[in-house]
């Protein structure tokens, strides 16, 4: 998978905030982004049990997969789905991010270009087809999850 | 993205149902299923804004991005998420797949080629930056979407 250059990785972030989320109204922006954390969590769960825990026989083509998965869904521009009132839960769409997601912008962006590069390094990784090197990118990546909802995300 | 061969697809779809079914809860499942439809149901509202509704400015960066989700969604052996036990609606997880999804193996494998086929040919119409291809690469694909929803999906 081809890897942004940082520079254009904020810009992303930010015109895809400015280009996309007039489109989808706030309670979808929630939605989708849930949508995307989980099903990145999924894949994230397959390649831990391939090459962290080792309860699933080493798949190199589903590592990849699910690695790919990853790589795409940190690369599609989610700063989209931060939108103007999306701040918090909307009735029955619940979201657990804190109120200094939407105003911490040079934090945000840090964190965003860390899982950016990690995601991509992991996809990489991954195309190696190599366990070891897969585990470590692999907890890279985790690291910037972590790092983002320790910061961001309420318990 | 490369594309998997077809003969693999339908092995990939059973082999991961077998391996990674396991290691998830039927309500994960069913979760995690629905979040890569979400999640892909956005990347094709964006691609339907800027190769054919034009109510977005084309900008084949952000094309090749969503299109990627896709593809990269339809690689990832969702299969696996069609476990035992996530037939119906477990509590507040529901789930509009119709219990025929679960016998009709040979009709089920038929539209998941097809959609996957659809989806990796959409990546490649993004990776031309051209939006006349782009735009005929959507359609098919939306019409892999749609043939699947009708014979599977309850409304």
């Amino acid at each position: 998978m081809k890897k942004l250059m940082i520079g254009s990785l904020a810009a992303l972030f930010l015109t895809a905030s400015l280009n996309a989320s007039a489109q989808v109204d706030p309670e979808d922006q929630i939605i989708f982004r849930k949508a995307g954390y989980s099903f990145m969590s999924w894949n994230m769960g397959k390649i831990k049990a391939m090459a962290i825990d080792e309860s699933v026989a080493w798949d190199p083509a589903q590592v990849q997969a699910a690695a790919n998965v990853i790589a795409a869904t940190a690369n599609s521009g989610m700063g989209a789905l931060f939108g103007p009132g999306t701040e918090k839960s909307i009735g029955d769409v619940k979201t657990r991010v804190k109120p200094e997601f939407f105003t911490d912008t040079a934090g945000v962006t840090k964190v965003a270009i860390a899982f950016n590069q990690a995601a991509n390094e992991l996809a990489e990784a991954a195309a190696t087809g190599d366990q070891a090197t897969v585990a470590k990118a692999f907890a890279a990546t985790g690291d910037s999850c972590k790092s983002c909802h320790d910061k961001y995300r309420m318990d």
